[in-house]
């Protein structure tokens, strides 16, 4: 395990907290580069704060890393891949940087399944952090990750009030329709699933009489980072029998 | 307990679970008053259904529900008022249809937190299904619901990357932003709270350096019914002092 750090406030309490039980904890080293969400700038003063885990007693620096998540949302493919190498090359930069200073900065760290068909070919790069891809949802999907969906969720339907509405029992405390809305894996000309905490609403653009109450419709999750933790446990099937069950032992250990 | 219906399919599949285990249940009847979720529609509709539940055996129709949740987006005080009265008006026509056809109709139920300010001045109704109002959070604020807040999260700051953005763990698996942002209880000049998984991003529009890492802050929840269900258990406090514990038993229930 490591840890990511863009400030000396978080440092000190870490290698005292090291110390007080005797380890050494691992720590890169947190770049902005464009997201503008937590990180310290590239350059100088991402070389500094190396420089300060290094000499931290209780900490070794292991790295740098960066997460390039704002090129998600730029359309044109030549051009999102070059936002992402000029990230990229920032994070680069700056690892270069602290080298030169003497620093031992091995890892460099990046990406996630939206853009590691870009950084997955820097030859900087020692590492990419892509994982949510493995489900291939509707939102990675539309973010142009090329794998199989993998994570359904069932809903049962609990009233046909009209032809071309089906509500189910999976609202967004079950299936959210955050970034993207679920999938039907089996029904046709759906217009549009929206969520109450406990209804979903599934819209139809031609009349349906044959989906009846009580019936189970698979959904391919709109987006598993919204998703898992919202359950307590996930099914693994092959060949429609279950053969595994993993909990989800992360889900609400907020505090 | 009651069980809303709005199917004959769940109707037989209740009573005769109810008569397995030699129970009676109280059902009420669904109306769709506009709303265009589940329910079925007023008037004969609606009549007929209630005598089906009527004859069923191992049920009890116990009376007529609505849920006019779609007149939460008038603006308009006289507008959304009107509108609220002309749903209740179909709900207690059907009512009265009903009773004219010999049907024990009693309950006559609809209402939210955000509609009763109207709903509990018809005199047709007997019960009101307010229950969100209680926390006051900033969505049944903006619905106009003259509650004061009583659901706060708590968010500890991770990092201060720049003068104008506050990094804090609390995403959208803690502190959700559907309907509504939380608010924050302390802080001055914030233009936006946006959500990632485990990050929240405050930004300001005056530069704050007194805010520092590791500070807690509390926030306003945007939205109890898109929060509380992420949440193992909810702290009762009374002038700074924990006084109970309420467990979310209720969370994770999802199969």
């Amino acid at each position: 395990m490591k840890i990511a750090v863009d400030n000396t406030a978080t440092l000190e309490e870490l290698g005292a907290a090291a110390q007080a039980i005797g380890v050494e904890i691992p720590v890169v080293v947190e770049l902005n580069v464009g997201m503008n969400r937590a990180g310290v700038e590239p350059g100088s003063t991402a070389v500094a704060l190396a420089g300060a885990v290094h000499e931290q007693d209780g900490l070794r620096l292991a790295g740098m890393m960066a997460w390039e998540g704002h090129t998600l949302d730029i359309q044109d493919d030549d051009a999102r891949a070059g936002a992402i190498q000029q990230c990229i090359g920032q994070l680069a930069a700056s690892v270069q940087a602290g080298r030169d200073a003497g620093l031992p900065v091995e890892i460099v760290s990046c990406g996630g399944s939206g853009t590691m068909d870009v950084t997955m070919h820097q030859p900087e790069v020692t590492e990419i952090q892509a994982g949510g891809a493995i489900f291939g949802d509707a939102t990675y999907q539309m973010w142009g990750v090329p794998t199989d969906p993998a994570l359904f969720g069932q809903a049962v339907v609990t009233s046909r009030p009209a032809p071309d509405r089906i509500i189910t029992d999976a609202g967004f405390k079950t299936l959210p329709g955050m970034e993207r809305q679920p999938k039907a894996v089996s029904l046709d000309n759906v217009v549009n699933i929206s969520a109450s905490a406990e209804h979903g609403v599934i819209t139809l653009s031609e009349p349906n009489t044959s989906v009846q109450v009580g019936d189970v419709l698979d959904f391919i999750v709109g987006y598993g980072d919204a998703t898992v933790f919202l359950h307590d446990a996930m099914y693994g099937v092959r060949d429609g029998i279950v053969e595994t069950v993993w909990q989800v032992s992360g889900r609400g250990k907020l505090r």
